[in-house]
């Protein structure tokens, strides 16, 4: 039983449903930033991060900083890469678009690769154009949050290097880290940029990024210093260095309350091997998507290969519309997101499916969203063709 | 009774002790960050915040971002400076020469007035000052947490609109909103940047911030770009009249739970007058200003003109050390803070009065901190000379 007040069950692309324990680290009691006991808290923190990227090498650095996936774009555009520099932006969908303003606000010039809706920039499309022009670095959206589409990294990251080898190579996995295979070092990963309230399952609030030795040489190596201050490397490495050596060290004051939510998560998620929580993404995943498509409703991704595994884009029927299902939906106790690609915004609703609806036993929060989407169509009148 | 475990009083200048109210809405179970019951929460959080800074000018506009005080920084040097503008930093410790250094990150020039340690720069120098050259902006640290100086805005703000009236006033208020009197429209200040972890009450994770109609105007009128994407005027304007208008918006996913917590602090302190609470906070200061004088200790701020009224700042006795003070209060359950102003870093600690350490009846922190240190100098072998 959850120690939570009876609540609607949020089931969008984050944040998603929180664990109790998770919540409860939430409220602990203050500490200070520069004491031992919350600094060894943090320590763990960015220990047990290098263990969710599998990753195992020194030289990688992961950071947390008070801020929310947002920042992570800030991060990458502003240390590893200069004005004036050249780089490509795999576009999937909304989350593309802001990454390349976030590129240009920091003066380098972002060339975005665009694929179809529900669709993704193929490899041999990538290969020309890393052949074309030289790109300080590459970013991929690994799951798109505004269309369900999912990426693939190792094969992408194995491309980058063979044709473009100091291309860096940037993922951004807000709604990836936690849900979908990551294996930083293997795949030769240069930056995964993310956030805690999606698969991470700990309360908004946090950036959270892991960056390899290469990045972090490129951005030693750079001819101008950071283009931000809150943002900048220079003044986080240094802390995160520090705290995860266990000394106290100061540059802004991070969230105590926070970073044990997050401990706590990460803790959680750690305590069973990764792949059992991969495969019971996919597993969900797979049910979901049956289930949607023996409604006879169609998928923003269309290719099984480009389908997300903690969260599905669903195109509404005809003549059922978005205002009219979250409502219903929401009388049964199901919160579901409304469209994001401004393109087709109106047309297709965003289920969630991670973290603690997929992995905790006692939780029907799947089952439950699934009925209630059945019954809903029916409701407003949908049969199925 | 606290429902908060036993732990140690935390008397730092920030993160203060939290009311149970407060980090039991750190626990809220999850919401939609573009859904009704959260959209409404935040919206109420802004309301609020305009009469924390007794406000009620509808061009003015308050912030709320994920992030820290040190975001507040940029929030003013990406934003209402552009590259190669001049702005004149008033220096009363540490958080002058940060401040000044994310001015440079945009590539502002930051003219830094500095005092004495322990005192703050006087009226008749910022005057020759503002008459040498044209400021863009003059920043001042309300109260700088580095050395526990207080400085007067109400004559500072009149005396910049008389000798440089196009030059726009900002605040660091970090250590002083919510416990020194701020009157944001009276005193025809531009800017007020906080955080949430100081006299406001709420849990780190907040940058907390105010601008006066001019200085949003003095953004519209930029010819350059702003220098961030996160702390971008541009993205957060917007959000910000959406979210007081009630109305679902979105760039960055907000913590939910931080905010309710910030709703809840803000509920809180303002249930009663704010004279009320400042007036409290004014009594405990003298009360620990006159048991430090009483124990034959020197504050850094020697003016009593010059003393906050969150904190003191107090130079140890000769053969007392940090490293020995420290351990002994925690003993004693108490935790004050170290130095921080780099030049005497060592020679001084600092005890933050804030919050419900003060206004809170229930509550006996100040008078067990002033035992516990008394004793603890005394078991270090200091008697008053």
């Amino acid at each position: 039983m959850s120690s939570q007040p009876s609540h609607p069950a949020l089931l969008i692309p984050g944040p998603i449903e929180f664990d109790d324990a998770v919540l409860q680290s939430m409220s602990h009691y203050s500490e200070s930033h520069v004491g031992a006991p919350f600094v060894n808290t943090f320590g763990e923190t960015l220990s047990m991060l290098r263990k969710l990227f599998q990753s195992t090498d020194p030289a990688a650095q992961p950071l947390v900083i008070s801020g929310s996936g947002t920042l992570g774009w800030d991060l990458v555009a502003a240390n590893l890469a200069e004005p004036g520099d050249e780089v490509l932006v795999l576009h999937t969908g909304y989350f593309a678009d802001s990454f390349a303003d976030c590129f240009e606000t920091y003066g380098v010039k972002a060339t975005q690769l665009k694929a179809p809706i529900g669709s993704r920039p193929q490899l041999p499309e990538i290969e020309a154009a890393l052949k074309e022009k030289k790109y300080k670095l590459l970013t991929v959206t690994h799951v798109d949050t505004s269309t369900g589409v999912l990426s693939e990294l190792k094969a992408l990251s194995e491309l980058v290097h063979k044709v473009s080898p100091e291309t860096l190579v940037i993922v951004d996995g807000v709604c990836s880290v936690g849900c979908e295979e990551i294996e930083f070092d293997k795949w030769n990963l240069d930056g995964v940029i993310t956030a805690s309230q999606k698969a991470i399952g700990c309360p908004a609030g946090l950036s959270i990024s892991m960056y390899s030795g290469r990045a972090i040489e490129t951005f030693k190596n750079r001819k101008s210093p950071p283009g931000s201050y809150f943002a900048s490397f220079k003044n986080w490495l240094p802390i995160m260095q520090n705290y995860e050596a266990k000394k106290p060290s100061y540059f802004a004051t991070p969230s105590p309350q926070l970073i044990h939510a997050l401990h706590t998560s990460l803790t959680q998620i750690l305590s069973k091997p990764l792949s059992e929580r991969f495969a019971a993404h996919r597993a969900t995943s797979q049910k979901v998507k049956k289930a949607v498509a023996a409604l006879g409703l169609k998928q923003l991704a269309s290719d099984p290969a480009d389908q997300a595994n903690g969260m599905t884009a669903i195109y509404l029927p005809e003549n059922v519309k978005v205002p009219e299902l979250m409502p219903a939906m929401m009388k049964k106790g199901v919160i579901f997101a409304g469209g994001l690609h401004k393109e087709i915004a109106t047309k297709y609703f965003r289920f969630g499916h991670m973290g603690v609806s997929v992995t905790d036993p006692n939780r029907d929060d799947i089952d439950r969203a699934l009925e209630a989407l059945e019954s809903s169509l029916s409701d407003l009148g949908y049969q199925k063709a």
